[in-house]
C-alpha cells in the first residue's frame, strides 16, 4: 500500500457511516492534500451536497470509474446491498486494491468473500460499533468516533500488512479498541449488544400507543427507546440475516425475563433483591 | 404558608433525592439566607459530611425536633420507609406544615394519608422523574432537574393554595413540566416508563455473563443497561408495591416481543419492516 497519506479513498454509499468516515478522514487529517476521497451514492443529490460541502473530493456518478482508482474502498452499505455491488462492480477495482465494509453482520459477507473475490483484491470485513438513530449524510457529524470500539473478522488470505494498515487507520479515525474475531463469534455477540437491544426496544414501542406517556418519562424509557427509530428496511435485513442467533437471544432474555417475572408474582422479596443485586454486580463489572 | 424565601425546610433521607432537593434549594436561590435548610438521615456521617460541604444548614439526629419546626417536609425515603416514618412522627410535624414526598409508587402512600394523616397538616404525593442509576448523597451534583417531568397526585383535602406553593417551588427547582394525576394513573404509567424498563435492563444482563460483551457495545447495550445499576432493595420494593401493574406491562411487552420474534421466525421481511416502521413513527411521535 502507499502511505495511508495520500491514498485514493472511495466510500460507496454516502449515509450516516459512509459520511462520518469521510469527515474522519479529512478532519482527523489522515488524508492529505495529496490524496482523494471519493464517493458514489445511488442519489446523485447526496453526492452533489457532500461536494459542496467539502465533506469528499469529488462525488461519482459510476462507480466503476471509481473503483479504478481507488487505493481503499469502504463499502457502506446494508448486508444484500454490498453483496449485490460485489457481485456486479468485482471486475471493476484496482488491482491491489483493500475493501472493507461496515456491515452489521458478518458470517454471509465473509462466506461470499472467502468464495467470490478476485484473487488481487484484499477485502478485511469490518463493524465500527458506532451508529446512531439519526441516519442519513444530514447527520454524520452527530456520529462519534473517539472512544467507540471496532470489530473486524479477517479473511483466511488477508495480508498482514494491509490488516496492519486498516487498523492504524481506524485508531487514526478516533476509535479506542479494536477488537479481531471470526465472523460466527461477531454475529453471536452482536446479536445480543445490538440487535436484541433493537427488538427490545421496538418491542417496548410497540406496546404503547399513547403519545402522551413521554410526561411519565425520567430517562429509563428515554434511553431504552432511543434506538426504536431505527431504519427499517436496514434492521429487518440485519434481524433476518442474524435470525438464528438473534432468536437462541430472544430466548435467552425472554428466560431472565420470565425469572424475574416470576419472582415479582410471587412477592419473593428476598430472591428478587439478591437477584438484582447480582444484576447491578454484573453490570458494574462491564463498565 | 410562608413567603418561600423565608421558609424552614426538612429533609427526611438526605440520599440521592433529598441531597438533590437541598442543592436546588440553596443553588436556585429558593431558600435565602433567612430561611433554613435542615436533615434528617439515619446515618449520622451523611449528615455531617452535607452539613460541612453546606448543602444543608443542620442535621438533626433527632427527626422529632426537626420536625417541630419545618414549614416544608420532603419525605425522600422508600414507600414502606415513608410510611412507617409518618406513623411513628406524625405527633411530631408543625401544626400546619406541607408535606410532600418523592417515592417511586403513589397507590399505597395515598390510601395511607387520606385514612390517617392529621387534620392540621397536609400531604401532596410527588415523584420528581429525575433519578440516577448512582446513589446516595455523594452523587446529588449529578441529579439533574432541569428539564424534568415531576408527577403529583393530590389527595382530595390538598389546600388548592399549598399545592400552588408546592408547584411554584417544583418550577423553581428546574422541573420543565408538572402533570398532575391520581396515584392509580401514575402507578400505571410508572409501570411502564419506569419500572418495566429497570425490569428489562435487569433481564439484559441476568442472561448474559461474559463482562468482555462490552467489546462489542457501541451505545445500544450500554444505554439499555445503564440502569441496570439498580439499588436492588428500593426496587425490590417498587417492583412488589407495584406488582399488579407491572405484570400487566411485562405481559404486554412480552406480547410485542412474541410478535416480533414471529415475524423474525418467520422470515416475513415485508410485514417486519412494516411494522418497525409504525415504531419509528409512533416513536418520533413521542418525542
Amino acid at each position: 500500500m502507499k502511505p495511508l497519506e495520500t491514498c485514493t479513498v472511495g466510500i460507496v454509499g454516502l449515509g450516516l457511516m459512509g459520511g462520518a468516515i469521510a469527515l474522519a478522514l479529512r478532519g482527523e487529517g489522515i488524508i492529505s492534500a495529496a490524496g482523494r476521497i471519493l464517493a458514489y451514492d445511488r442519489n446523485d443529490d447526496t453526492l452533489t451536497s457532500a461536494q459542496a460541502q467539502g465533506i469528499i473530493d469529488e462525488g461519482m456518478k459510476d462507480p466503476k470509474s471509481m473503483l479504478g482508482c481507488c487505493d481503499l474502498v469502504f463499502l457502506c452499505l446494508s448486508p444484500r446491498a454490498l453483496l449485490g455491488f460485489m457481485e456486479s462492480q468485482m471486475p471493476a477495482f484496482q488491482a491491489g486494491a483493500l475493501i472493507t465494509d461496515i456491515a452489521g453482520i458478518k458470517g454471509t459477507i465473509v462466506a461470499a468473500m472467502e468464495r467470490t473475490l478476485r484473487d488481487d483484491l484484499d477485502f478485511i470485513p469490518g463493524h465500527p460499533m458506532a451508529g446512531s438513530e439519526l441516519g442519513g449524510l444530514a447527520h454524520a457529524k452527530s456520529c462519534r468516533f473517539h472512544g467507540k470500539n471496532y470489530i473486524l473478522t479477517p479473511l483466511k488470505r488477508n495480508k498482514p500488512e494491509n490488516l496492519a494498515f486498516l487498523k492504524t487507520l481506524i485508531y487514526r479515525m478516533g476509535f479506542a479498541r479494536i477488537t479481531e474475531t471470526t465472523a460466527q463469534d461477531h454475529d453471536r455477540k452482536i446479536a445480543f449488544t445490538s440487535q436484541l437491544c433493537h427488538v427490545i426496544a421496538a418491542a417496548l414501542i410497540d406496546c404503547e400507543a399513547d403519545a402522551a406517556i413521554t410526561r411519565f418519562g425520567g430517562g429509563s424509557f428515554e434511553d431504552l427507546t432511543r434506538i426504536a427509530m431505527l431504519n427499517a428496511p436496514m434492521w429487518t435485513e440485519l434481524f433476518i440475516e442474524n435470525q438464528e442467533e438473534l432468536l437462541r437471544r430472544i430466548e435467552q432474555f425472554e428466560g431472565s425475563l420470565d425469572t424475574l417475572k416470576s419472582l415479582i408474582a410471587s412477592g419473593a422479596r428476598s430472591e428478587l433483591e439478591t437477584r438484582l443485586h447480582a444484576v447491578r454486580e454484573r453490570r458494574a463489572a462491564m463498565a
